[in-house]
């Protein structure tokens, strides 16, 4: 296959006891993901019959020796199989220290692929953060065990949705604590971080910067940050030769980026590029984790054990990770591609 | 036409130099608008016979004595006129005290006309802040030009964007002020009265509340807001008997709203409303004043002079303003109604 343009993809396959097999099984069989993609699952191959058997998507479990062996027959859902979650030692829907354990190394084996230039992307599925640490795993999320696997210390987040991309300055930090943040070094720091991004991603255009206050501020009548903190930024990276704008007012802003104005929107704190993303389309919101050797995307929602392993579960969000890890591996090809 | 079922809705024709004629001289041309309303324009009738030139929409433009004369025919654009604006005395593009007295008489005769029962609802073309200044207008912008003629001290702000409907706490005020007034007491008191407006609509189902630290806050993790006074107001609120739910984390409760569950959302700040509704769709936005006899509903973009007269100006948010306006007419029914 050494002919075969499509990318090889590392997806894993999250949390065994929540939505993440099944919504595997279903993505595998997506004619939309086949067509750009050779998607590899690195999970537990029994795991996977039952779930392929759950939504009936007809798949054929094959188990690679690894991802480079991917042929990416549109019959076959191809895995690595770690053998480490035996369907009859855990429980759909609960937490505990087995699947917690065994979702984290599919993270660590397919970022360890894809560092080895295995594969190109890494798309991962949801675990499950009260099975992780009853596991004793010492990273709390993927963010952290990717970059504790790429030895980068702090990856970027970045969200996409629809063509609209954003960046965050801020995100799991109060509000009035967000707003302290907003100070020309921290600002700075991000714009030459984002832009280095869009550059990994092959994107051009400029990077656009939302206003903290309502209407920026209207020239401090209601807040003064834009005019102390986020414009002698600007101006600083522009000096740098960095491609920036703004700060734009955050009600029109994502707005323009949609229509394409902009390359991304680096949002100020955690709601306002989330509002923004998910008000527009709340299941084809992506998120890419960029800063590091490979690119890394992901679905935007938890393991949902209240539903999990009744065939319920919408596979919407993990068709739309794989796409966009397809989309951006050209900028990060993998030995295994053409 | 007695047994016309159509509400006469009275609209503005805005600041004569700004978009506001051509944008009425499109959109009430439009089929869609004259299917559900009889729309009345309060302007100029000279200024109309150019803008319909301007645009060849082809009306006629038929002056009446009255909105109640109004015969909603589709060949005409029915106005009463206040022959206030020459088009010989001012410019188009140019701020000027003769426009800015202009609009004002527009909206404080449409006003009238509501509150005197002959119209359903007030729809509001774009006016000049500072074309309004020039003309001394003592109320610097709509919502205080109507709160004026219907003797209401505080009238209420909704948005509207494709089925999303969103109340501000606050408004121009900086984001950290914003965060201090997110309090139990101004909460109860804003639920009251957004469950009245509602109520006003002829809409039932809950209010949801939109918090105000990412997640929430995560149980005081990051944010005490939501513990201290969101949740307080709420349960107050509900022993009130109010239908009210949350808070529900801002980067969802749009998300769902959007989907039906609730009536409206009760956002705690100026962005977080406008970039849910704007993000969502920016020329679908409409603005509603809710808390006056009458419903006042408004396009959501300004005069535009750059680009007045010269027939490029797009009417979509009008018409949105009208059909809004038709929508919950039966709400506040004139005498004018069959």
């Amino acid at each position: 296959m050494a002919s075969d343009q499509r990318p090889i993809v590392a997806a894993t396959m999250g949390d065994p006891a929540g939505i993440g097999p099944e919504i595997c099984a279903r993505a595998f069989a997506e004619e939309s993901v086949r067509r750009v993609s050779r998607p590899v699952l690195f999970g537990d191959a029994r795991v996977m019959r039952k779930a392929v058997a759950l939504v009936g998507s007809g798949l054929e479990v094959r188990v690679l020796d690894g991802p480079a062996a991917a042929t990416g027959e549109a019959r076959f859902l191809e895995i690595v199989d770690l053998a480490n979650a035996d369907p009859a030692a855990f429980r759909p829907g609960e937490v505990s220290a087995l699947c917690g354990k065994a979702a984290w190394e599919y993270v660590e084996a397919a970022g360890r692929a894809a560092l080895a230039r295995k594969a190109a992307v890494v798309v991962t599925a949801p675990i499950n953060k009260e099975s992780i640490a009853a596991a004793k795993v010492p990273h709390i999320g993927h963010t952290e065990m990717l970059g504790a696997v790429s030895g980068v210390a702090d990856p970027l987040t970045m969200f996409e949705t629809l063509g609209l991309r954003v960046f965050f300055l801020t995100r799991h930090v109060s509000l009035r604590k967000a707003c302290d943040l907003v100070t020309k070094g921290r600002l700075v720091d991000y714009i030459e971080r984002c832009s280095a991004a869009l550059a990994d991603l092959g994107l051009s255009g400029p990077l656009a910067i939302a206003g903290l206050n309502p209407h920026c501020g209207e020239h401090g009548l209601f807040g003064d940050e834009e005019g102390r903190e986020v414009e002698p930024a600007i101006a600083e990276a522009r000096r740098r030769g960095l491609a920036v704008v703004g700060p734009i007012g955050a009600d029109s802003v994502f707005h323009q980026a949609k229509s394409g104005r902009f390359a991304a929107v680096l949002s100020l704190y955690h709601d306002q590029g989330h509002i923004a993303c998910k008000t527009l389309d709340f299941e084809r919101t992506v998120s890419l984790t960029l800063g590091m050797p490979f690119l890394r995307t992901s679905v935007d929602h938890g393991t949902a054990f209240d539903i999990a392993w009744k065939a319920e579960a919408s596979a919407v969000s993990m068709v739309e990770a794989l796409l966009a890890g397809a989309r951006y591996a050209p900028a990060f090809a993998s030995d295994g591609d053409a």
